[in-house]
């Protein structure tokens, strides 16, 4: 005899999806009512049949998180308050990485019976958003976003932080500010270099094509970039840099080049990842609650999951300057 | 009419298993039938099911990792290599975090449809290795192993870094060692414990119970236990570490007491993650290849799924002194 989710449900004198809620261990569920559930299982050697609550519902309870470089520092601190908000509202998370080939990334997707899929990558010119809309697999942009397909996001508007950082900048003394940007190619850099530019301008200063290198948010490109800018005649007096990561890569550059931060050379970031805390590091950088912007993406998705119809919604964080020890006066 | 994958099989000319690998876009089908089953899929309207796989196979193709600290700097250097290895084994790799109750994580992860678990946090005196075997849920132990237990194994073999270490430390004159040690309920810290001890013995050096300490894999820990270490009278001369997170912790610790490392402080840790190489760390430490381990450990699981009676296997990997700006003579 093959024990199902009803017997256990009759036993325990609950409902049958009460079951299937109690032993994923879902929140909504009492401890006592788990307690009962879990005895009526254990009792009747009921297994519960993860395919088969997908056959009766539609639904896997997984979705995908589609990221590139999983050894980026960035990371961690994403997957970790996506995977706590997916595990509170009964979903888990799949990590995804991806390829060039947008196409095979959207059947793959397919392929694997995902509810739906966090994007953490998108490119401005992805062909992804188009190809998961046209075969109806809800997501949500995070982080970046692109305009070809509207979908719920959740990102930060670089703004406040930047303005409050040109401020600082012009206070004190920097005429000649490098940049390490992110590729041209994601909203996020785009949206960074802007908002940096035109917070500068308001003080006459700009960024020069010479003084500009551009890479993935990531430290090679950080590292090279600073080592490019920091052995020009014009070594610029700051470079700020498209992420903490980016920054890492700096602040190490110059220590090879034998350079004091900041006295010889001002290095800022973007994101306030924990490690710029570090007394080694110190990290003047521009903050935003990326815990709870990742979280948000989370629950948007699931939201989504559960009401298609509903309209879209578009999340921006906000931004504000934290100094540390790597931004000084000009040299 | 509901299309099959069979209907696909048969416009692609190939068989029903061919289609299945083509779409999940394994790496054992060649470029070309994968271009034809794409077409014929395409042509007839086909969206694969996971859930008919999973009930065709009696496999989901997933595969949890069970991890406490998402956030730990190690775990990217090790979620990485696993999914990569999982992925050309056409497997999905999915995260599950360790709750305290470890009888109710055997639960979530049966009542998951994992097909196997990979399990990176053992303590030596968990039952979840029984509740595994109980249930007969395959897993390996990565990096961490319980006796209660057999099952496949990828771990460190730590002997010959810290023979090289110790020799080094003995022949810089060391004889205050100082070490911050792992939990003790893992066989990671018991076995880097033993080892540094037997290897410091030879050349008559302990570390007595005041300039040990012990906790969590974790930055918190080095930098708590560096702070108590380095503030005492009889200073340690050098801080060995549990691993290079434990040592980060260490290093930031030592700068926010201004204490200069090497010249005041020797700092050593264990992995060899990439940060360790950095300028501003230069950290001395021991090695061994984490990446290899990792997909081994994979690798195994995946075996292990497809052969369950195969004779147990248990991997240990050799490990090296690296010796870069940590280590100096004793002050």
């Amino acid at each position: 005899m093959v024990v199902t989710s009803h017997d256990v449900a009759r036993l325990a004198g609950v409902s049958q999806p009460t079951v299937s809620r109690a032993l994923r261990d879902s929140p909504k569920v009492s401890e006592e009512t788990k307690r009962r559930v879990r005895e009526a299982a254990s009792a009747l050697g009921y297994v519960p049949s993860e395919t088969g609550r997908a056959l009766s519902s539609g639904r896997t309870r997984r979705i995908g998180l589609l990221l590139t470089d999983l050894e980026n520092q960035f990371y961690p601190h994403v997957i970790a308050p996506m995977h706590r908000e997916l595990e509170a509202l009964d979903y888990q998370l799949v990590l995804q990485t991806e390829t060039d080939d947008t196409g095979r990334v959207a059947e793959r997707l397919l392929a694997n019976g995902l509810d739906g899929v966090l994007l953490a990558t998108t490119t401005v010119d992805s062909v992804l958003p188009v190809r998961l809309r046209d075969r109806g697999v809800p997501f949500v942009y995070f982080n970046r976003t692109s305009e070809s397909v509207e979908a719920d996001s959740a990102e930060v508007d670089p703004g406040g932080g930047l303005r409050q950082l040109a401020d600082r900048i012009l206070g004190l003394g920097h005429r000649r500010v490098g940049a390490i940007f992110g590729p041209r190619n994601t909203s996020t850099a785009e949206q960074r270099e802007t908002a940096l530019r035109d917070a500068l301008a308001v003080g006459g200063v700009s960024i020069s094509a010479a003084l500009s290198y551009r890479g993935p948010f990531d430290f090679a490109t950080g590292h090279a970039g600073a080592l490019h800018l920091l052995q020009r005649e014009d070594r610029p007096g700051v470079v700020v840099c498209g992420n903490d990561v980016v920054a890492y890569g700096a602040l190490n550059a110059a220590r090879e080049l034998d350079l004091r931060v900041p006295q010889d050379v001002s290095v800022v970031g973007f994101d306030d990842l924990p490690a710029a805390r570090w007394p080694l590091l110190q990290l003047t950088t521009v903050a935003f609650d990326l815990d709870a912007m990742a979280r948000r993406a989370a629950s948007l998705l699931v939201d989504r999951i559960e009401d298609p119809a509903a309209p879209f919604r578009h999340e921006r964080f906000p931004s504000r300057l934290v100094e540390r020890g790597t931004l000084g006066a000009a040299p």
